[in-house]
């Protein structure tokens, strides 16, 4: 194992029941750093934010739980500061990256062990800020556009339109020409996207949305859909697509099933699927990997520019968490864990 | 318009309220013979099914709602009596059909008009009972089992498997070399399908069902599921299928709309997506739907044969209505419209 200099423990926050993530259940702990096998690496974490997928994990509701207690966050920035015996790894040492978490521990700590597969190199001009969001949001938001963009899309459906991922599709369906029809729960969020450029917003509470969503549908021929919200929207989406439709879920931020009228599979041959970063990432070689990365890191100061909202070390994370929950739209809140409490 | 001997009025099965065809809603009526149009046939029938998707078409559930009073009724056999003025049509004259309803009114009563495109010829060995029951059911199985031979599946789950289809697809598998894995409501109807030959039987009542579907769907690698129950089914098999897996709905026995969890479509790449005929024989070229309906009908009177329990003047429809919901899996019951109540 290459070494830098790196101290025997680490301060991380442990999660110790699945309810969310309280000041019952989740601490700042102090820990022995852990030790990176074969074909892995140990980060040493710059920043790393709290997404909605993390308020899932939190809930035990986010793929598999891991056992308890354990460190969550699913994404950060760092250096690589050590790595098993393996090339690739070794290829990677001293690099600052952008990494995701594997079935360990996460990234709410000072270090990490994760696999070699779940890192991306950052470019010189992307700040460990920028760095520390670019999987779950810009990588993602890239990668869903690329589907519209392989399947010829002019036009496509999104829910949570007003999120930083949503905001992002926004600005790369310009950049590519394709039309957006964007779907959030408040009219102060219609103006803000309306501001900012957005032709298309409906509010689902709006008494006519289901009509008005189809009509545009219609009008812009769209029949694929992006869906972070699950519950009673996609099928409310489904519904609102012309024959041949497809929603992709991609979260569930409603925390409930998809209610899916059997009747929109049957008659109109609509379809459901998914998407989740960690597979896509898997699926692809390494080479599309990284040229999607490269051009990710291009945009991360445009189209894929992420909002910060507050630095907090990770003793806040209990007030932190609640910030965020109350009102996800206003922008990332980064966990510094070189910070100390203030 | 060329012309057999045909009477100026007719005898049908009208329905006047979408409430499931009870004694009020549900009347014989004499009324005008209808007469094709470009493109379409006049076609006395010989005998028609009740089907589990007349069923839902009497309770206004099954794709459009058609304006009321209209005759239900959505496969028949027949004779091609009159055509419109358009080659296809005369090419088809004097035959013997199955035939679809289309837009206007169905098959149960003495004659049907209804585009050339939705009639089969029948050969000559198909005696009118089997052609009555023909499309529904033969040629849903043929393409449902085609979709899991073209995608190489070497196993494949489906739901309501006691019915008049999850019985051919059983025989189909089995002459294709594709394992099915059959999910029933009830323990006699385990009892049945293993008498008759089927391999794995699964009980949706039994308290073991969901993990002994899961380990199955894993040892044979099932990643593919025909579902016509909906409801919280189609999400109880999503969930027993490995990573990559499909359902396809093609019924919704259950009424109930299929309750999906998100983080089937997310974490495992699963999807949904649909199956009806009317919409597979449209997308099909007219040479490929001859050739499947001319290999169904080889094989009408063993892996496709139809049993039929009773055979009804129209008179007599809100009873057999009554014993056909009752009893599903017992076996066809048919309209004879030149057949007299009794």
């Amino acid at each position: 194992m290459a070494n830098l200099t790196i101290s025997s423990t680490m301060r991380a926050l442990e999660l110790t029941a699945y309810d969310g993530g309280g000041p019952e259940s989740l601490h700042v702990v102090e820990k022995p750093v852990p030790r990176p096998g074969k074909g892995e690496v140990l980060v040493r974490i710059a920043a790393s934010p709290i997404n909605p997928s993390d308020l899932s994990f939190l809930r035990g509701m986010y793929n598999v739980k891991k056992d308890l207690p354990v460190v969550p966050g699913l994404e950060a920035s760092g250096t690589v500061v050590a790595t098993g015996d393996d090339l690739a790894s070794r290829f990677i040492m001293g690099r600052r990256v952008a990494c995701a978490a594997g079935d360990g521990d996460g990234t709410w700590a000072e270090y990490i062990v994760t696999p070699v597969t779940q890192c991306i190199p950052l470019r010189k001009h992307v700040s460990d800020e920028q760095g520390a969001t670019m999987l779950v949001n810009p990588l993602s938001a890239w990668a869903l556009i690329g589907i519209a963009r392989r399947g010829g899309h002019k036009a496509l459906v999104q829910t949570a339109a007003a999120g930083a991922l949503g905001r992002m599709m926004i600005r790369l369906g310009r950049r590519f020409n394709i039309e957006t029809i964007n779907i959030v729960r408040r009219d102060e969020q219609v103006a803000l996207l309306k501001s900012s450029g957005a032709t298309h917003v409906l509010n689902s509470n709006d008494p006519h949305f289901d009509s008005d969503l189809q009509t545009l549908c219609r009008e812009l021929s769209a029949t694929l859909a992006c869906d972070a919200v699950a519950g009673d929207m996609t099928g409310r989406v489904l519904r609102a697509l012309p024959r041949n439709g497809r929603v992709i879920v991609y979260g569930a931020l409603s925390l409930e099933a998809s209610q899916l009228d059997a009747g929109q599979f049957i008659f109109k041959n609509n379809s459901v699927g998914g998407f989740w970063l960690p597979m896509w990432l898997k699926e692809k070689n390494i080479l599309s990997v990284l040229i999607a990365a490269y051009q990710v890191q291009s945009l991360l100061a445009s189209d894929l520019k992420t909002e910060v909202r507050a630095r907090l070390s990770l003793d806040d994370a209990v007030a932190g968490l609640a910030q965020y929950t109350e009102r996800m739209t206003d922008g990332k809140i980064l966990f510094i864990p070189s910070k100390s409490a203030h």
